[in-house]
């Protein structure tokens, strides 16, 4: 909106609005396909950035059909509501979690083989109906007013509540980016999109710094100005927990992030808790 | 049965019950995920045949939902049954309409395109839990009491009712297989899942005959002993119209098909109409 353009988002009535958001054009989701129609009809948008998304680490077989219902039934019926208008361009986030222990496309949970999936649906939709589209694959991401309850949430939580805390023994690499660096990947992923002839297009996001957690606390302690009491071990690795993130395919070209983790986690560790 | 396995259905209450299944034991689906874990859970599978599915030769906006429901919320929710009870033999059906012109993996349409998700779905499955799997890719198939309005039962009816038959241009190929071959099959992948260390492995059903819609129509009007009166070009070609079936792929090793299209439609001709 700060770049002049105008912006429809179509989102369900009881989501939290993201803040920037004021003065868009919103069109509610209720469950209805009719209502993902009527948006991209009324919106008849440039580019669309599609970022819905159930995300769940491990899943449980009742989630199963909500999971499959957000990430792969309302994913194609947006894109088909897209060709139907001849609305053609899209960027949409996967996940480098889609490539497990170095198999590419060997999902690392049900999660990330759902988005996984949504790319053949994809490359159909490409394939018959012109669609265009760039899928950017996140790994980690932090910043303010983050609702999610990730480890720097808890690792924030701790310090200010002088609190120890239970941490698995801390090995696993994991590869962190500031929201404002994926704000700007996916503007930059925009107008390639909007100008590009191809059909569908994946590349990654990465910091090209990984960190394990334990180095991670430290630089938490070290950015932040406190000093996190860790019980090392305490908790075990998830199931195919992710030790080391996927650093092989291409970077968003274009693109490069350009705030440090220090920089970002000072900021991060002394906001003012948004609870 | 016939060869002395306990077989069990789940099936929705509305289903026809496939012909010589009488006896089976009879689990019904209304919709509920907990119908699908509770026959896994009671009828312990050694094989599960998994050959549930929506198909659409082309689909509407909102028949988008129904689609996935079908071809990937329900097959998701079975393969998690499965793994939750331990019983990791998988046989299911795909398309030879996964690969599009040549395109490997690229959909001819959303369904086929439903069934190549599926398979992302699969291999993630068969990694994270140690699922196996034989999916047999299927062109065209035909033979006794199929209630499909297929082009062959189309042709039957012209042929009895003496009527003239608008058609396409006709020169698109297709690879027919009669049901009874595309029965051994599946019983060559039951045995070789069960007996089978590796993950997802993927065959294809041929008959290695292709002929194009005027030589069917001229192998009926010679096995049948009838004549089709046909308006060829009455009809367009379907949007994305599979000129050609993929040829390529590696066919189920231990099978092959044994009813030739002249005793197959012969017989089929003449069957008592089912309608």
């Amino acid at each position: 909106m700060k770049d002049g353009h105008e912006v429809h988002v179509l989102v369900r009535p009881r989501d939290r609005m993201p803040p920037g958001l004021e003065g868009a054009k919103v069109h509610n989701y209720r469950g209805h396909g009719q209502e993902i129609l009527n948006a991209v009809e009324k919106a008849r948008p440039e580019v669309v950035y599609h970022l819905a998304s159930l995300f769940l680490a491990e899943h449980k077989f009742e989630q199963i059909s909500n999971l499959i219902e957000s990430n792969l039934s309302f994913s194609t019926q947006l894109v088909e509501a897209m060709v139907e208008n001849k609305c053609l361009n899209l960027v949409t986030a996967g996940t480098a979690w889609q490539n497990f222990n170095g198999k590419k496309g060997t999902a690392a949970n049900l999660y990330a083989a759902t988005k996984e999936a949504f790319e053949v649906i994809l490359r159909y939709y490409a394939d018959a109906h012109g669609l265009k589209a760039v899928v950017l694959k996140l790994n980690d991401t932090y910043g303010p007013a983050d609702p999610r309850r990730k480890l720097l949430a808890i690792l924030r939580e701790a310090a200010l509540k002088k609190e120890s805390l239970g941490l698995s023994p801390g090995e696993q690499k994991i590869d962190l980016l500031h929201v404002n660096d994926v704000i700007n990947a996916f503007k930059v992923a925009g107008a390639r999109v909007a100008k590009n002839v191809a059909g569908v297009e994946e590349f990654y996001l990465r910091s090209d710094r990984t960190l394990n957690i334990k180095e991670l606390v430290e630089v938490f302690n070290k950015a932040s100005g406190k000093t996190i009491n860790a019980r090392w071990g305490d908790r075990q690795y998830r199931p195919r927990e992710v030790m080391m993130p996927w650093q092989e395919g291409e970077v968003l070209p274009g693109w490069k992030p350009e705030i440090s983790l220090e920089t970002g986690i000072h900021e991060y560790a002394n906001e003012e808790s948004n609870a």
